[in-house]
Formats: C-alpha cells, structure tokens, sequence
C-alpha cells in the first residue's frame, strides 16, 4: 500500500465549528500504527470539543486539530518496533495510550494516567490531546489497537469503542455478572449495551428510561424489565423485581442529576453503584442512604485497561447486537451535518457515522 | 402434605457396603427446611465415603449414617423461623452450612469453616457429616437451598450442584472471564461443565483429556479446541492456540498428578491455574516455573459462597446443557449397583442418578 | 460467678430521655454470652436512639428498651454450644450479628445483612434492634465478641469499637496502607483515630479539621500534615503536599455535606473516597469530577467482617494511642448527664464513658 | 557534573567468571537517566548469571554483559523528556521496565511482561536482558528509579529492592496484614525482612528456620516466634501457635523442596500460601490439602508494581531495620571476590554488597 502525502480531514474551528481541510498524512514512529479509517463515530465528547468547552485553555488554534476517538479502520503502515500488527489488518481503536512511567500507569489504570495531556511523557488521548480519526488516516500507539475478525463489520467495530465503556463499567466490579440483578438507568448508546451486556453475561437485567423507542430497543437486547420513570416510580419498580431487596449493580448512565439519588435508591445493601454518564453540573444525593446502607460508587470515563479486547472477543462470537443503535451515516465532508444530527437527536439519532471508505454520494443515496 | 413417620433411606454398612432401611422422618428444628428428595446423584466422595477413607476416625456405625450431598426435591417441611420457602417448592440443595461463628465463615467463606464436622457449632456437611440425601426424606438448613424455577428438571437441578463447583471455580477469580482464554484439563463431569460455563459466558475455551467420547461431549458443549493427550502435546497445544502466550485461566479438573505440571506450563505469565480436581497422592511439579513466571494456583473443593445461585440463574435462563451428562438412573433400592455402575465407569457412566421420586419398577424399565 | 436475678439498666424513656430502672438479667441462649458490663461509650446513633429519630415507627415503649453499642466487660456466662469464651474473660463487642442466611451475611457482609431488623431471622444489632450495654449486663452472640489482653484497660477497649471502623474503612480498600499518602477530613474520634491508624500501618497522612485542638491531638497522634480549613484551603494544601497530584485514599468523617467536595478533589485520579461520616442532609457534590477521574467512593456505617479483630491486634502490641479521646466518665445512673455532656460537648467532649464498674460515688469523685 | 567517556564495569566472561574491564559509558536516550551506581548488592539470581545457567541460549559474549539488578547512586544525566529527576538525585533501581504494550504490562503485571527480553518491544531487565548496576554507571527507564529520602544511606537503599520484593509478596494478597497471623519459612535477606515488614505492619509473625544466627536475627527484628526446624516440628510449632487454625498467610522464602509441603500445613483453611523463593528442582507436596482446605498459592519473583515504592516510604521514616544483613564490603575491582564470597557463604554472609563510590584501598582497610 503506497501511502499518499496528504489526506482530507475535520479539523475544529471557531468554537462550534468544524472544516474539512487537507493535512499532511502523519509520520509513523517506532511504536506507531498508521490506520486508515474507514469509520468514525461521534461521542458526546465530541460535542464538548466543538464547543471548545472541553479544553480548559481555549483549546488549539483553529485549523489543526482533527477530533474523533472511536474509529476503526485498516492498518497502513507500522513503525519499526511493531510486531503485533501488519499492513491490511482490520483495527478498532481505543482512544488512550497512557504515559507508561507515571504510578496509575505503571498500575494498569493507563485512562486515569497522572501525565494526562503531556506530550512529552508519552500520553495521548486520540482526538482530544492528539489528532484523532475524523480524517482518511490517523496515527495510533500500537497498544491502543485491537485486531477485528472478518465477521465483525467497520458499523459494528466502532460501536465496540461503546461496548468497551460498557466492559469497564462491568470490569470494575471485580467479579462475574451470572445471577446478579443489574439495573441499568438510561438507555443511551451506553445504557443500551450495557442492558445487553449484562443480559450475555448471565445478570437479570432492568433498564429505566424515559423514550419509549430506546426502551423498545432494550428490551429487543434482552432487558427483562424496561421501566418508563415518566410513567412509573422507577426505584419502586426496581425494587419490586428484586424482591425488595434492590439490585445487586446499578449503572448510571443518563447524567441526570437526580439519577444518582434514584441509582443509590435501587441498589440493595452492599450494592454496587456505577456512574457512567457525564454529568453537566453539581449532583445532589442522598449519600447517607449509601453510607448507612453500605453502598459504593465507582466511575468510568470510557474504556479502561483489556476492556475493549473482551468487547471484541464477545463480537467475533456474534453475540453483540449493534446494528439497531447506528441510526446514520454520513460522509466526512458533511461531517457539521453529522454533528447537528446527533447534537440535536434529529431522526432519533442514536449513533451518528462518519463513513470514511465510501465516497460522499454514494453515502448520501443510501 | 401430611408427613409420614418413617422413610426409606440408603445407609452406610460395613466398609464399603450400604444398605437400605427404615429410618424416621427428621424432625424439624426452627431454622431447617425437610426436603422431600426426588433425584441425588453420585459423586467421586461418596465412593470415599462408602470405602469409609473418607473418615479419619472410621466414620459412623454401620445402619445409621445416610451419605449423599448432591439432591433436589420439593420442600415438605419449614421450621418456624423460615420465611424464605414454603411447603411445595421445588428446591436443589447445597452441601454446607457453616458454623456462622468461626473468622472464615465471618468472612464469607462458609465452606472452609473452621469448626468443619463440629455439630454443636452449627456446621453441617450434608452427607458427609450429617445424614444427607440418599433417603426420601433430608434435613437441609434453609440457608442452603434455592429454589428452582419450573423450567429445571429434577435431573439438571442436581447437576447444578456441580455447576455451583464449577461456578465457585471462576468465581474465585474475582474478574469477567469475556474475552479471556481458558483451558480446562479433564472432561469429567466438573471439566465438561467448566468448558460450557466458561463458554457461555465468553472466554475461549480449550479442553484437555484422553477419551474421545468425553472430548465429544465438550466439543458439543463448546469448547473452541479439544485436545487427546495421549495423541498430541497437550502443553504445545494450548500455547500454539494462545499465540506462544499460554492460557490466562487454567482448571485442572483430572486429578492426574502430573496435571499440575501441564497446567503450570499451559498458563500465561502471570496466569491463574485453579485446582478442581482431588489428587489420590502426592503431586510433584515444577513450581520455579510458577514462581518465575508469577503464576498463581487457587484450589475449589465445591461451591461456595454464591455459587449455586449463580448456577440456577443460568440454568433459569436455559442456557445450560446437562442431559448429556445423566447417563444412568437406579431407583434408592438399588443404591448399591448405582455406586459400582459410577465407581466402575460402567456403560461410560457419567452422572449416576438415584432417582427417588418414582416406584423402582419404573425405573428399572426405563 | 453466680447471677443476680436483676440489674440497673438505662431504658429509653419518652423521647429525648433515658431512665435508669432495673430489669431481668437477660437468659443465655446456647449460642450467647452474658457480658458483665464494665465499660461503655456514647456515639452520634445514641443521641438519634435517644430522640427516637433513629426508630422509623416510633420505635419501643418506654420503659424497655437498653440502648448502647459500644461496651466491654467480663464474661458473666455462656451458652451450651460456646466454647470460644469462658466465664472471667475480658471482652469487647461488636454491634452486629448478622441473620447469617441472607446473600449478604454467606458473603461475608453481615454489617449490611438483608434481615437487618428482623429478629426471627437471628439479625441483631445491639443497643438498637436489642438491648445494648448500657447496663449491668448485656447479651451477645459469640460470633459478636473479642477476647482482650491483659494489657489492654476497658476504657481502651471501648473505644476499639471506634477503631473497628476506622479498620473496616481501610480494609474496603483491598491494599495495604504503606506508602500510600491518606487525607482524613474531620477530626472526630473516628477521623483522629483513623490518622493514627493510618500513621501506623505506614501511610504519609494529612488531617483536615476546623478546631486547633482537635488538630493538636491529631498531630500528637502521627499526622504529617494538620490544615486548618477556616484558615487555608484544605484542597490546595492537600494537593500541595502529594506535588499536585492527590491523595491516594480520602476518609470522609467530618458528615458536613461539602465535604464530600472537597474529598474528591483531594484525591487523586483513580483515587478512593471512603466516607465513614453519617450526613444529616442530601449532599450536592461535584461528581463529574469523580467520573472525570476514574474516582470511587466507599461506604462504611461501623465496624466490618474482621475488623475489631484487627483493632484489638494493634492494640494488644500497644501500638494505639486512645487516652486522649476519652474525656468524661460517668456511672449508669447519671446517663441523662452523660448524654447531655456529649450531644453539647461540653469541656470538648470527645468519647463519653458509662463507667458501670465501679460506684457512682467514686467517679463523681474523680 | 560533566561525564566521563569510559567507566569501570564487571562484565560477563567466561562461564563462572567475572572480570573488571573499561566500558563506554552508555548514552541517555529520551526517557532514560543515568545513574552513577555507589553501591550494589549480589543476588541468587547473580551467581546463575555468573554460571550463565541463567541463559538459555548460552547468554552474551564474554567481555560485554554488565550484570547487577540491586543497586543505588545518584543521578548523573537525565533524558529530555525525563522531568521526575534531577541531576544530582539519590536514587534506588528497580530491575524490570516493562514493554507497555503487552496484555500484562496495560494491566499493570509489568514484571510479568509478555514480551520479557525483546529488547525491540521496550522491555528492559536491568543486569539481566540489558546492562545492570555492577558498574560505575548504569542506565535505567525514568520508570525504574526511586528518589531516596537524604535519612536512607546506600547500603539501606541497595537492600530496599530486596524489600520490595518482600512488599510484592504482601501486595499480592490485597489486604491489610494488621492483625493477621505470618509464617515465614527461610531466613534468608527476603525472609528476615519478610519477618521485619509483617510485624510492622501489625501482624504476628513466626519465623521458621535452620541456623540460629539466622534466627537470632529474625527474633531481633520482631519476630513473636521462631522455630528451628532442625529441633522441633515446624509445622506443629506454627500450629500451635495459632490454636491449632494455622497461619493466615505463609510466606515460603527458603526454596526447600520440601517446604512447599510444609507451607500447605501451616495454613489455616482458606489460608494463604506466598512463593518468594526459587526451587531448583521439582517440588512435590500434597496439592490435596490445598484443594480440600481451600488454601491458594501464590508466586513473586521479586518486586511487583509499587512495591519498591511503599519499601521507601517506610525506610524513610526510619522504621526499616537492614544494617543486620549487609555483612560484607567489596570494590568493584574485587568483584570476583565478592562472589565467591556471597556464593560460599563465608563469614556469615548475607548481602555482600559492591561498594563502587570509594577507592578500592579504603574499602579493603575496613
């Protein structure tokens, strides 16, 4: 594969602006993996960064910087001390390489790396700290890539970027899911595969929401319990198919505020609460009903350390259902289309694709 | 359901015969629930147990003592604490309850309590310490049964019991397994169940043994790779299947001294082997290998805390195969051909079933 | 040692007062110990039990009910199934025997027992589901005592209840201390215990509070750092001190609801919140921040499977330091002052002691 | 400090030989630092290297390899995108860098790496895959050193790797040591420590061996009991000492064959058993009382993620005896000495260290 010198890509604006422009196609280092992306999907970060909210300096000057940290796509080249990965292997990528030399690194926790944004120790985080895959090619450490079987599709490969937050949320529970109750509180792209996650993996699952259509979906992946909270108490509900006893694990995935207090409220004693969704401001709870009830709370950003290898090896078994939430495509020159869509759920968006192979009409007929 | 006075049950003899007798119907104490029993099998215990070398101090006198601690029945009577269960549930059963006192069953681990076989304490070892299930009748504290759900016959809720030891055997872990490559040495019964149960909940599996009807059962159950030990290296075959890496997971469910060998040398660095199976001597094993290869070893001598849940929860569900693994059923009158069919592998025996709830004429017909 | 028929108790009068009258000495069921009572402390639920905020049906008539759930003493008698104690031994207590059947109580967590209440199940939590030790004698579950050495004097002992939970919020987290830097905010007994344990087992600490002499005990018992927050910012000071990067572990024991803020951002990324204070309100909180990163957040109400243990071990090499906390006595018959004396603080109270050993002449005249 | 061009350094000759030779000094790549070794202790693993029975492809030419994996100096030059040190800095080594790529080194199992002596992938074995610290310089990851407290001299620095390996053994088991019961077996440098680091950290500790200087030593570092086992049965004695439960934790630091055995009886069930030593031969043990006790068993070949870290933090509070082992004294010139001397035990030897900051004369006049 001969690589060409430049390459199109979606860099940032002005604040709530993206461009399609040409960039120079990078230069692999030793330990780099140039992929050739193929699809790219938007993430609520994603948004954050358009606004420049996200970036606590302003941000990069306008006409650099390439957002997008779930992509997959196809490998181009590899750097010199790559041995685990050749040219024209399929990839899905994950978005951190942590510093490798800082105390939570060096303890496997390379996503809450202590050099986050350090260049120069060796941290990346793709499309947030370094350029990221909203562009025909991009650059990524080698350890942040994840070979793909055959069966698993370019769609399906990005949603297992989703599939990894979701393997964390689980991972750090440090224990099996078989016969555990898991009530799972919004049915996002998160919330969604988590219900179906947890329902593989053998756990009795609840999912609460508010949209009728995403309640629809969970229960398609196999919720054995959806809950519409508008039309009734959820934690009542919760706490009904438990025998009162409230579920072993809640995942909190709706960022609503008061969705923590209802998450403690439907965990039993010494259950396990899981926040991860963003929150947009203060969270008011009850943390004495945790206290006095022995309740723990853990968080996840996104995928962690070996999560989004266990979401692949669930996907090259067929037994992940993704299609339903990869609502649109759209090529990567439309790409400011492809975020209003998603930013404002236009056509109940669920997720939003950046189809990068194709050329744009043919995406646009679809 | 009014109780009969007396029952019929199997007894232990003279060493290495047992008998069937009259014996009364227990009585109730507060915390107990009496199981009717319809369905015990066999495991590689009771043959220590009618040998007696299962007993240090030669055990009970002969024409008292009712071994058997795996059984499923309907529940008869409740004592006046239970609340948990009422009379006519179906119910399979575990082997112990702890002492509830001493440091390890404060601590969860019921099973390795330290006042094991000390009856005033509280610790009861169905079958093994106090009388168990070869009878029509058993007393169970309420804390080790589960109710089953309609959808599980007699004859899998017993295997369940193995299941709840193949469960305990992952749960020691403490991790998912999805995505995890797990070898399993010797297709007994534990090792076929461990190979389905590793499987459905996502690992990779490969099994190991000598007899090809065995390794038929697990390739049917779905293990990714079989392996004959006695055709090939067994060893080279499990790293050749990991990329030269080794299995993160290995049980050792054979038994077979130089299993642990094998099992050390199966596993990745810093993989987990964990022992199922008993050893009948002394094992010899190179464990410099473990050490400079950070390997640990955890040992499972049947469930534990939780595990049986777990078991009926997936069995709730369907997604376990254990018709396979029934091969015989003897009526309780004819225990003691039940026991030389399983101690003699007769007719490739595999779980041999005392089947209690029917007359043995239409058992023998069968 | 023979019994005397009757005893002076402290009861729960209407709400908001004690009485001290007399009551049977309790009967010893086989699993129990009578304590002979030499010793007990008031906490922050005694106040709540005493103003019957604690009950949420109003809780026991007046005229009956022991409060109390800190205490030691001497072993008066014991059951027919005991044989961990004899009569003479000196014993300190924990609050909570679990029903031992529920999941909770078989894994291990009978401090969040499922049946907590429900009497017939065999849950009890001394001093507030049954009588307590606010009186001559006190009855216990075995499972629920700890033998003292010789060289550890009542006073010390009760207050070990303290250090129970301090010990119970360490081991949650599953690691050793050494080395590890640890922020305790709000130096109360339980925070100004928790800095020395902390010091002990080999952490770096640094003690957040509001009053210098508070502060002053906290320094004399091993804190590297004390900050002021009237008079600095205990976040940056935290911070400051670990070069910017968070504490490894935050004990939350203050109970003031922006403390939880403030805990979270002293702790690192994948840092651990544990908070070990009862709030009186909902708490707001930023926990954005702890998704941000990767922050958890633990739970503890008292002592845990083990942790008395634990404490009454460090004591027993007279490595604790507790004089300092106990800074009242009184004899049984002058509860209501006692009471009052800890809910003002009065003279600073810090732990206040029924002293029931000796005659109310002799401690009034102390 | 400006550099010299050529150094002093042990290197590998001959199979069993040493020789003290002129090297270049090596060059400091981005996120490397080098140290000016002062002091550096010999290991078993030193005398296998020196055998060359280390190599399993015969190892490197004579005249190049520097060996040495414990040792400490000061930071003589800095890489440029190191910023955690400083020229100038008192440091200590730790021996593995891991390759940050494999599945072990992202989950924090750095001394576990997949990729263990592919010097390509980023992996480093300090004086085993690449050059070590028996020399006057040495270069070493960023990631692999320790800023030493100015109370911590070199000599305790050189000891503190061996400490870590010694706080890897505890890490391994997750959990606090205060107030558990430790058995050591070997007092050897780790076991000794072992025996020191447990009772700091509030365990009682028995320590089991054969030489009773050895054991003298032991006593004096805190141990509650030690057993020559040349006198008395050890695994008795321990028992014994635990009211006949067994030990909580074994800590198997002799390499005796046999001693595995042993270590399984003085478990307690449930117990748990720690390799630290190597075996050069196969071990035989009943693996049967592990399986039917519950009793795991775990491996360290040296320090693990932070473990040399916490062995710091607690020297530098002064609360680290080591002065006891470090018997013996060599210039670097008189390394061939030192060995013999290490490897025939001669005067008591424990750790024979070189001392590389003096001049050979004023060493040797000591």
């Amino acid at each position: 594969m001969s690589l060409p010198k430049t390459m199109q890509a979606a860099v940032l604006g002005e604040p709530g602006t993206l461009a399609v422009t040409t960039l120079p196609v990078p230069r692999v280092g030793p330990e780099d993996v140039l992929v050739q992306v193929r699809r790219a999907s938007l993430c609520g970060t994603d948004l954050k960064i358009r606004s420049r909210h996200f970036f606590k300096d302003g941000g990069p000057p306008a006409g650099e910087f390439v957002p997008g940290h779930e992509y997959a796509g196809v490998v181009a080249a590899v750097g010199s001390a790559v041995d685990e990965l050749r040219v024209g292997d399929r990839v899905v990528t994950e978005a951190h390489r942590g510093c490798t030399r800082c105390a939570n690194c060096l303890a496997g926790a390379y996503t809450d790396c202590l050099n986050y944004g350090l260049r120069h120790t060796g941290h990346r985080a793709q499309g947030m700290t370094v350029n990221g895959g909203f562009a025909q090619y991009a650059l990524n450490h080698v350890a942040t890539l994840h070979r793909l079987p055959d069966t698993v599709d370019f769609d399906e490969a990005v949603v297992l970027s989703t599939v990894g937050t979701v393997m964390h949320a689980f991972d750090v529970l440090d224990t099996l899911l078989v016969g555990s109750t898991v009530a799972v509180v919004g049915p996002g792209p998160i919330g969604l595969l988590a219900a179906q996650v947890a329902r593989e993996l053998g756990a009795t699952v609840a999912l609460v929401g508010t949209r009728e259509a995403r309640l629809a979906i969970g229960k398609s992946f196999g919720a054995d319990l959806v809950v519409n909270s508008r039309e009734q108490d959820a934690v009542a509900a919760v706490r009904e198919a438990t025998d009162g006893i409230g579920a072993d694990i809640v995942l909190e995935c709706s960022g609503a505020p008061s969705a923590v207090d209802d998450a403690l409220r439907m965990a039993k004693r010494s259950g396990k609460v899981v926040l991860v969704g963003f929150f947009e401001q203060p969270v008011q709870a009850d943390l004495n009903h945790a206290v006095m009830n022995g309740i723990s709370i853990q968080t996840v950003r996104g995928e962690g350390t070996g999560s989004l290898a266990r979401a692949v090896a669930l996907a090259a078994r067929g037994r992940l259902r993704t299609a339903e939430l990869v609502t649109h495509h759209f090529a990567l020159s439309d790409v400011s289309e492809a975020f209003d869509t998603y930013a404002e759920r236009r056509g109940n968006a669920i997720k939003v694709m950046l189809d990068i192979s194709e050329d744009p009409e043919s995406i646009r007929a679809r």
